[in-house]
């Protein structure tokens, strides 16, 4: 191992250690909820770690920090540069990476977390390396990405690029009563001066989130590092199956109306549909009423999460669900009511940029294979607004949104090495 | 019609109107819950409707209301006559019918209240048409036949006949966290005195209960009244399927262990075997966890309520529905535990008795139909310590435990009537 590699790999791990000794949850894994006050040291932290790098942080209208490393002088150990933090209206070239702090309830270490660290890390390693930035470089901390208190997930990134409005959602409370409007007062973020962040965006010429896989594909490709392709379009449904309750006991099998049946088509729809159609489909969430052990039930609901490749895929993955859900209510008696909840179209990264990363991941010896996620991300909901792109990191398991998550340190630092390669390409050149 | 029919209609319908009038429910149908207000509006309700008949009433043991009508004095409406009330050890021969006064919450008008209202019109149609019993006879309102408050159906009669030992459940909280203890204390009942009345059951010779058909044999068979054969041996299991919980977009199907494939496996299954084994059984309540759109499930939880005309049947039914579990489980790598909660064997109803009650419906007209019931009763709670047997009252929809719940005034006058003549013919002859 060189110099530079011990060294980077030192300054990652120290770095991700800090992280992750916030928020440590004595029921498994890790739970930093938007605005908590877990959330709120991983943010104390993200500043510290930037400003002892040299970083100038600042705070979005949307909540999100970014700490910035600008041309006119290099970071140092010795303290912050002078410069005036925030984006300049004339800059139109700057670079930033980055992912988000927040975790799901008992989540994992690596989710946003990785990216984070990743980003200062290799800010860090140029700067060591005396590399010079040319044009302006953020590390992000998107705020709210998982949206496990609110449920409104890349809060951050999708209000700073003003496609969600908070004056809609400032009054959700949280499962204590907490409205968003009172969690951001208390993490010191005015609630009324929360919007979008076009000047911000517009002085962007490239997002490029690094982020732990959330499935296998790296795996088996046999690669550390690989690139985003797209994200797949996503849809989520509400299903209300009505039959009518009755005595489990006296009410003959020819004179039951049980949706739990309907239920059961349900759930065997949704995976063979996702198998004949190369998509994903999940029943995970349904709620039985009464849910009595001696009653047949009387409603159920149930929701669909579904993901393909692409939009037409997810119709017809859709309309096969509704079909066999139909035809399984009609020999039982059921009511039927498909309500979808949300959809989101298909996300392309740039191409161009895809492009750029491609040639750094050859550069440094990886083959640069290019994945499909279908998970959202900030990266996803800012590439309308900015050219962006994503590099993942392999994930032994697979395992996300889960104590079990990981990845391993080499394949970590390979990562770390990939985005240093990045923003050298991108802003340095 | 006649003047005698007329009259005992117009009893009916006052004194089933009576009842119907405690514990309406804004929400529907009828709520009394066991030792609530409303049951101990209902318990008053019956010692005052039984004191006007000229019975005299006693508690027993377990917290049941008995009227008593004995052979030295007929009851008249002018008042109580002076008999000590209570059981005789010397008797041994009394008659005893009634049901119930509990309801499970929002359910039906008929289920308890029939039988009840059934025995206190017979008997003073008996005393009206001046028949004079030979041995003592006992209209009986057994106390908390649904367990619809601490989930334990039949108590009152199983605490009488010595099946259910009280000691081990006063300590239970209903949903307010009230224990049974305290409401018995509530309702005027030492809870440490609750326990067996071998004595009072030895001095019984026969309990009949009739009750609204929970079910629609008699529908099918077109007659208003018939008699039960038997109560269906009945079980409850408790099924646990582990798998694991995962990102629902990231996660590749093969790589998978959702228990939702297997509760789906379970609800087709259990519907499977009850239809080729002319049984019925229910997978009615069921819990998810953690029962998250965007999570493919960690863990199910599901009950199953099997219940088939014999022991071996049911044995079958729950082979089969295991293997099948165990097959999906395979598939989706998901581990699985059964466990049964409760079973209750076979009830056969008395033989001789059955006979005798089948030459009273013949001798009134009717075609004494036997039907076998798949739910719990007070009869089936004392048939292994006393001479017990059903009749049942026609309902049009088989409706039952709902405010649906219905039965045809004439078929409940056919039904007194026909308890009329089983009164006279166990009692006075």
């Amino acid at each position: 191992m060189s110099g530079s590699e011990e060294r980077l790999r030192d300054d990652f791990e120290r770095c991700f250690e800090g992280l992750a000794a916030i928020g440590r949850d004595p029921a498994g894994g890790w739970t930093r909820l938007a605005w908590t006050g877990e959330d709120r040291a991983a943010r104390d932290w993200f500043q510290a770690e930037a400003r002892a790098r040299g970083l100038e942080v600042d705070q979005d209208s949307a909540g999100n920090l970014w700490a910035w490393w600008r041309p006119a002088g290099p970071p140092t150990a010795s303290g912050p540069s002078t410069q005036a933090a925030g984006p300049r209206a004339a800059e139109g070239d700057a670079v930033a990476v980055g992912s988000h702090l927040d975790t799901v309830p008992n989540g994992g270490a690596y989710d946003g977390a990785l990216g984070v660290v990743a980003g200062l890390v290799a800010v860090a390693e140029l700067a060591r390396r005396e590399v010079t930035p040319r044009r302006p470089v953020a590390v992000v901390a998107f705020a709210d990405e998982e949206g496990g208190r609110f449920g409104l997930p890349t809060f951050g990134s999708r209000v700073l690029a003003g496609t969600l409005d908070p004056a809609t959602v400032l009054d959700r409370p949280d499962q204590a009563g907490t409205t968003l409007a009172a969690a951001l007062r208390d993490a010191g973020v005015d609630p009324a001066a929360v919007g979008p962040g076009p000047d911000r965006l517009g002085s962007l010429a490239a997002f490029v989130e690094l982020h732990v896989e959330q499935g296998r594909g790296l795996v088996d490709h046999g690669v550390p590092v690989g690139l985003a392709s797209a994200i797949w379009p996503h849809g989520r449904w509400r299903l209300t199956l009505t039959g009518a309750a009755n005595h489990a006991g006296t009410t003959r099998l020819e004179d039951r109306r049980d949706p739990m049946l309907g239920l059961a088509a349900a759930i065997l729809a949704a995976r063979a549909a996702a198998e004949e159609l190369r998509a994903v489909a999940t029943v995970g969430r349904v709620v039985v009423e009464p849910s009595s052990t001696n009653s047949v039930a009387g409603r159920v609901l149930a929701w669909l999460d579904a993901r393909a490749e692409r939009d037409q895929t997810l119709d017809w993955l859709l309309a096969a669900f509704q079909g066999a859900v139909e035809e399984a209510a009609g020999r039982h008696g059921l009511t039927v009511d498909l309500a979808c909840e949300s959809r989101s179209p298909a996300v392309v990264f740039d191409a161009g940029l895809r492009g750029r990363l491609a040639a750094c991941l050859r550069a440094s010896g990886l083959e640069p294979v290019e994945l499909p996620t279908a998970a959202g991300h900030d990266a996803g909901a800012l590439a309308a607004s900015v050219p962006t792109a994503m590099l993942f990191v392999r994930n032994p398991t697979g395992t996300s949104h889960s104590p079990a998550e990981r990845a391993e340190a080499d394949d970590c630092v390979a990562g770390v090495e990939a985005l240093v390669a990045v923003v050298e390409e991108l802003a340095c050149r």
